[in-house]
């Protein structure tokens, strides 16, 4: 028996237990704890944990992969009252999505022989609970993640394997990196959300506005309906990159003010082409059709996609890892990729 | 026989139509015109008119009530073609969003013995042709509306019947008012989605930060697929007032960067009053708890609200009105309203 062990078991964590659940793998023993004993026991009644634990301690101990899914700002407190009775050479990963903070504080409190991976898996939600839970969240979704510089390279294949097995696609990023795509495209369109409301509920003439708006503006508005002590962490935290996205999307704004505010030939031209750009690339995006520019993003594409035959190129560890996901060879595990 | 026009038969004319069939009025006959054929005669189809005219002159001749639902730059041309051919007195409305342009062109093209009123279904979707009409689109959702200087009490009254009778909430507003409470909840949030899109797809890291965008990103960036020449289009026009909603938005967003800057005490504090603020005022009005802050607002809601007995205080139109609307008495009119 192997022990996958899950701290926090809400969308995410439930959702991580269900998918190893349905990957199939034999004699694995999923232990899950939560603050919310609620919430522990609804995940062990829907199948998605084995079995509950009240401390951390007792569920990290001997596994040999700890995943913490707990929000952001637990992450530090559970790695730190873990620390000293994890399982020598066990994965330990979590699935925050702020990752610069979280890499230092593994680095700060977790012990030198344990191999930490940040992991944020890019599923479109957050929150709601196990009850939202499905085995199927991972499904065709990016999943990143961020080695630890100390984490051996059999760790990160694990972690890669684990990844493929719940059906996900595993993409490497180094922190900062991540951070500033994550403020990109889910910190900025929040603050975004909240200026919107600011600037229209704070006139006048709100009550006049309130009734003429509609769809537009409650699509626009919906991020801020977010909780706003999880937003509150978020920007309390270390990452600045947000910063840069904010300059960035005002000068964007600004140039399409100077193109409204302007009389001269080429406004009509001008503001179609603008619109007309955005309404393009936004359609390739919906499509997948956004296309890998730099050699980067094409490396790292490359290394999951695991044509080195990781199963052979281990031994040890490696065989811990054929027991835990039960793949003896790379045919095995293409055949899974094609599910 | 009473005859209603109704040019440009797409989602809100088409639905306009269905609309007044379903408030059961007896004796009126519905003309569609299009430049469309083929969503004229699936008007037809589904019964949201009675009759297809191919020139808007034959559809608006004699026509107590001409109904305006093409597109807004095409209202122009419209109503330079039928100006010549209404029926004295008859009602002229329109559908479009920009209402001041519109003014203008009633002003400029229509004939001084005409009541025109311009109005705005605010229905939260556009376009999408006859398909997408259905007869309760308007049902408890907000319509504008706009009188002329010129247009005649009784006419105020008898579009009011009107649009009571479909179910929408009528409301008065000058048109100043209107395109600016528009421009902030509609055409910003455009050119947000727009400049959302921008600044991550120009990005030389874009095809990286597609791959972590998911469901935030793409709700805040829903409207940047909206047709381009249309909103072209829009920002063409004579309003401004898009202008002081970006700079409004500039300076809400600036005020939220300078707080994530701060090294100060209480950054942590001021953080969540802001967010809170935009989750607590978007709760309010989801729930539809905006209140009225200004007499103005006030004076609005209470003007449609018609415990004044329209039907009695006119004989002549209103005459014709009852013949329309088959309104004998306010009680018939309140139990219409409960439905």
């Amino acid at each position: 028996m192997d022990k996958i062990a899950i701290i926090g078991t809400g969308l995410i964590g439930a959702s991580l237990g269900l998918a190893i659940k349905r990957a199939g793998i034999k004699d694995v023993h999923i232990v899950g704890s939560d603050i919310n004993r609620g919430h522990a026991s609804k995940a062990q009644k829907m199948g998605a944990v084995d079995q509950v634990e009240g401390s951390l301690v007792s569920a990290a101990k001997d596994a040999e992969i700890v995943i913490i899914a707990t929000p952001v700002m637990a992450i530090k407190d559970a790695m730190e009252i873990i620390a000293p009775h994890l399982k020598e050479g066990c994965l330990v990963t979590d699935t925050g999505s702020s990752k610069g903070t979280v890499m230092e504080w593994a680095e700060q409190y977790l012990p030198r022989n344990v191999n930490f991976i940040g992991g944020n898996p890019i599923v479109g939600k957050e929150g709601g609970g196990p009850d939202a839970a499905v085995n199927s969240l991972f499904q065709d979704r990016p999943y990143c993640i961020i080695p630890a510089k100390r984490a051996s390279q059999d760790s990160v294949k694990l972690m890669t394997d684990m990844l493929r097995s719940i059906g996900s696609k595993p993409f490497y990023m180094d922190a900062g990196e991540h951070d500033s795509f994550v403020s990109a495209v889910s910190h900025l369109p929040f603050l975004l959300s909240v200026a919107l409301v600011s600037c229209a509920s704070k006139s006048p003439s709100w009550d006049d506005i309130a009734k003429v708006a509609s769809e537009p503006y409650k699509n626009l508005t919906s991020l801020a309906s977010g909780d706003p002590a999880t937003y509150r962490d978020i920007f309390l935290g270390k990452d600045q990159s947000i910063v840069y996205w904010i300059d960035t999307f005002i000068s964007e704004l600004y140039e399409i003010r100077k193109i409204i505010v302007s009389d001269k030939d080429g406004k009509r031209e001008a503001l179609e082409k603008t619109f007309s750009q955005a309404f393009v690339a936004r359609t390739k995006w919906l499509a997948g059709l956004v296309t890998s520019a730099s050699q980067a993003a094409a490396n790292r594409e490359r290394i999951p996609s695991a044509t080195e035959g990781f199963m052979e190129m281990f031994t040890g560890d490696a065989e811990a890892r054929r027991r835990l996901f039960g793949w003896g060879s790379r045919r095995d595990r293409d055949s899974k990729d094609k599910r």
